[in-house]
């Protein structure tokens, strides 16, 4: 189960860091569904490793599509897509491969594979695998753009910096989100992103890593979304943004902040707006008893460090079973935000399509429109 | 899908506030696992509502197995179990049909189910679907206990109020969880714990209610449990909190507080302790890759304050389409943080029971050892 | 996985012979499907033992809903419907409970349940689980027939008597389907039926029993439900079919008569009729590659006599480990194809109602007509 | 879901006859289960065309295994295999696209995918699509082995012609069991495979096409494997075998025999042999309410003529909506069932894979036992 997700649209991710290729299978997708390579190709360079604030592993991303695309279009049966690792330097790994990387699922992996796992590059846990993710989920944010569904993120807080805040303004808002999804690097003031880019740099300067915070809205969804239990929203996205490695938390609208409210300043109060219900307020993050409310949702990650670091560490050599020193080489992230924001986005924009064929069945792929009316 | 959770065991719940019953069937479980009723009856009196800072609906929450279960122990087929409805007071709610409560689900259910949900007592979306929960889970949590896995959680913040921090000392720890799991009152530090009975009844007072954060830890278990991408222990443990009524977060270790750290202060360096390996810090909460690493788990929700209140608010008529004010009746908990407690355990418990079985099998329940060795 | 069934719709069935009760949750019910109690009952009465061709066991089958109903319509969230078990007599398997009795699941039942399974009267194997598997598969049958889809079952063979055949005449074959869903005795022509019951009758007498084959008759379904490899019109009827026990064969359209054909006598020719594809023939029974053609589908199950019978028989005693023998007594079937026809017709409802939702979504089940076009 | 099977391991096929390439992905192997490749060849061999009675399309199927594999076993997560398509000869299909070929998924392909199918070749309703499965199944088949199960077909009746029945001699069965699963044209008595062989040769030569019947025996199995209600044998066997595209009947035992059985002649009766517990016949084909009994299970299945003949056929030109004749080229097989018959056997490995995975835990494929005692 652990390789797959969805109830009425399925994904699944395979493949190992230094294996011969990772890939996904997309299964649920209405026949016709238009399978856009260019934009697919615009998605992954979004994810692509750019500059000093980056690792230097250059891939090359080529998406082939082995199955269920035929002129351009979904056939309806599954869609397999590979991506070749080209650039694998696993020489690099090879004086790590029995100290456990502290931050790592080295140690982890052990354990569960009981020495099984391909442990080069981090195996199936690197953030390699997230390729196909981008390139798979490419397919349903262009489907709910069309359907007037956006949805965008961007560094909310990293390495200290705050980012700001999305406008209340439903237009200004909006263009904000068209902006990030063509940006680099996904910041609402490029000053605040220049400096961001500084502190990035000074960590990486000194052999370190920075974590931070990813905001994601999804704008234009309509009200009915989601399930009373389990299920909810909150549970869909919540689930998929945890398997993004290096993701430790997940709130929504206030989050953590409802812990000091009370229910009088928590609540969203609702009134009428143009013949429409609307809340007055955006505190629950658009969704409400699981379920959204036509307002925008409001998700945030926390992102933690890479855990990658040139900095000399405490560890334990895992087959002499002693304590050691660990020096890693290779080539890490000293940041990671702004490249797994698309991977967040892609992971929404399944999520979303997975509610909503739950709620619209199958045909709300179809045409231009909500197959609700 | 919505209504069922899991793989390798699964849980289904049913039922509406003021229906006639609610329910769960629990599949997945070995033949012979004890279905200990007293056991159950006591984890159901934790969630029950008691004194002033909880509603004053009380019930008799009287479980009867229905099927699954033979002389005192499962039969390996699904197990289904009742409790009645009995002290349903729908009068309560005429007036509110059709003015939607700001907070609550109502709007969200009419969106959804078209007017068709029984809307009575919140219907489905009613926390009375969380004493199934308790009392389906009670068989996983007895379970684990036997197996040397202990889960206790603690209100770590409410109504402004913290509590005490757990003991990083081993044995402290597991005798404050032992604590935690028979008190009404879920806290370390008693004195803090009058605090916040204070603070609720204050807000209470002033027909208002409170929100603030569940601390869950999980002691004794195994390194290796989890999946490395979906079906991380983060995902399982996320989506299941966020079926709780009110979370609006779900955070790891360190949590949002990994935004302002470095890789240097983040990691959490491996060491050898008595010929295991652990770690020095617990930053990544147990955690690592998707997957435990033999540390305690440690994951904090925030509960968002009790939407119904007895003040007045701003709303619509949803019938009517306009504006409308809002004074809500009924019996309503000002906090539920107290009585939430029980919930999450048992849905941990739940997931970590689903988790072992991904691992080691439907035979990990029998015996009092892993089936692991 | 084992006591859930379906992806678009599930049906979870519970019980136990001699438990408490027995019961089916079913979920994926769009808001406002109408419960129709008076329609659930009259398909019981079809299913219902009755004259001295059935068991002397008479139970009420009254049908208690106990959540996802409001004022007679789905409410969208999961519908559980219980049955009581009132006319219990465990003591008649007493001194079998020990005795393995040929051909039934009491041997298979200790070695997978190792001992903790529910005996009593077959426990969760027995026929009395069909009983919800019908109350659960009257909302679909009854929600197919407004659709225009009408499912129909006969005794094509019994005790060694053939019944007529179905009419090629799609008019008189609706006629037919018409009297076959109100007949106790669901057969064609009522000499050949009279001719089946005095058979049975005869082996009654001597402490035997009888088997034969149903035929069911699938009208009125759209052409392209189904899918292309798993999950084929065949794969998901023969599953749901293979779930009643007795079943041990399952054929389409020319079924194994297909082993003597060759591809220019078994294909089925298509030509224009009214502006509409059809085939000439029908050997395919309206499948073709797993996928409706519009035409009838055709489907027959083999049902092998009931195990239970008056002879005595050679066994062994599960506890002694020892060769005995065995002289059942208790209340037993003679045959059951007259009973077990609904449980083929309401599985096939099921069935369909399950494709249905693949193809069309849920909201195929609003409305008169399919929300396909 | 349509795509996808299985529970406790899963099995994805994607691919279309003349797309790039076909393949699958399993999920749910144990870390360390061997990959065999050499002998996933030699499996694929036996599904290989050859001579007369086979396509004239020679494909080299080579597989690449692109993810899950390190060091020629399984990592534990999701394995994907890929096969190139490379001798397409799509031209063939040209003339036919629009002409609905009897028999063939052509027409509800359109029904069902509207247009938006990949038609060359049958697309993904292909035969083709079974060189995957049967890669695949190799994994299972292997690990089966090593256990002690043992699977085989043998071509039961072929164009008119029977062959000889499995010997009652566990010791005789087996060595048949081995030498089917090394021969070329699967039988077990050589004059009856010839003679076979001359019949599908004077079928072909007139350009027509010959059904039959395939025996499968699965030898070796634990008494407990399978579920009550829905997940029996029966059911996940029939559910696999009806993917299989030309299957339209699958019985167990004495299936259709059982129709005139008596109670008294069609149960098994127990007896001790040698301290354990079987069956003095086999009638009920090793599955006593839906669970394996220890006895060899037994399964039919038939196998219609190929409907791709030579011949010339009444259709519809799906396009001018108006009857048509065709005269099929491109290239056929005149009979499948001596290459199908290794598909049964990989489906039926793989559904014992699911089933023991579901009753012993994961790990059940590890080592050369049964991880049950």
């Amino acid at each position: 189960m652990s390789d797959t997700y969805g109830a009425s649209v399925t994904l699944t991710v395979f493949g190992e860091s230094h294996g011969p290729a990772v890939g996904a299978t997309v299964t649920g997708l209405a026949p016709g569904v238009p399978i856009d390579l260019d934009f697919m190709r615009a998605q992954l360079d979004l994810r692509r490793a750019k500059g000093r604030i980056s690792t230097a592993r250059a891939e090359a991303d080529e998406v082939r599509v082995v199955s269920g695309m035929y002129r351009g279009a979904a056939t309806g049966t599954a869609l397999t897509l590979l991506i070749e690792n080209t650039n694998v330097r696993s020489g690099d790994y090879a004086k790590t491969a029995t100290l456990l990387r502290p931050g790592h699922a080295d140690y982890t992996a052990y354990m569960k594979y009981g020495g099984h796992q391909d442990a080069r590059g981090g195996g199936h846990f690197s953030g390699r695998l997230t390729a196909p993710v981008v390139a798979a989920g490419s397919i349903f944010t262009r489907l709910l753009r069309e359907k007037g569904v956006v949805i965008a993120t961007h560094l909310a807080r990293c390495a200290g910096v705050d980012d700001a805040p999305f406008s209340d303004d439903p237009a200004e808002r909006a263009a904000q989100a068209d902006l990030l999804n063509r940006a680099d690097f996904a910041v609402l003031d490029e000053a605040r992103g220049r400096e961001m880019t500084r502190a990035i740099e000074a960590a990486a300067a000194r052999g370190d890593s920075v974590g931070g915070v990813l905001e994601t809205v999804l704008l234009g969804l309509p009200a009915g979304l989601g399930e009373p239990f389990f299920g909810s929203v909150e549970s869909t996205l919540a689930a998929l943004f945890f398997s993004i490695p290096a993701v430790k938390g997940v709130e929504f609208g206030l989050g953590f902040g409802f812990a000091d409210r009370f229910g009088s300043t928590a609540n969203d109060p609702f009134c009428m707006e143009n013949g429409r219900v609307v809340t007055a307020t955006n505190h629950n993050g658009g969704i409400n008893g699981g379920i959204t409310n036509g307002m925008p949702v409001v998700v945030r990650t926390v992102v933690k460090p890479t855990p990658s670091i040139y900095i000399k560490q405490q560890t334990v050599d895992f087959t002499a079973r002693q304590n050691a020193e660990l020096q890693i080489n290779g080539r890490h992230d000293p940041c990671i935000l702004h490249r797994a924001r698309v991977v967040q986005d892609s992971l929404a924009a399944f999520g979303v399509a997975d509610l909503c064929g739950q709620h619209f069945g199958v045909r709300w792929q179809e045409g231009t429109a909500w197959n609700m009316d």
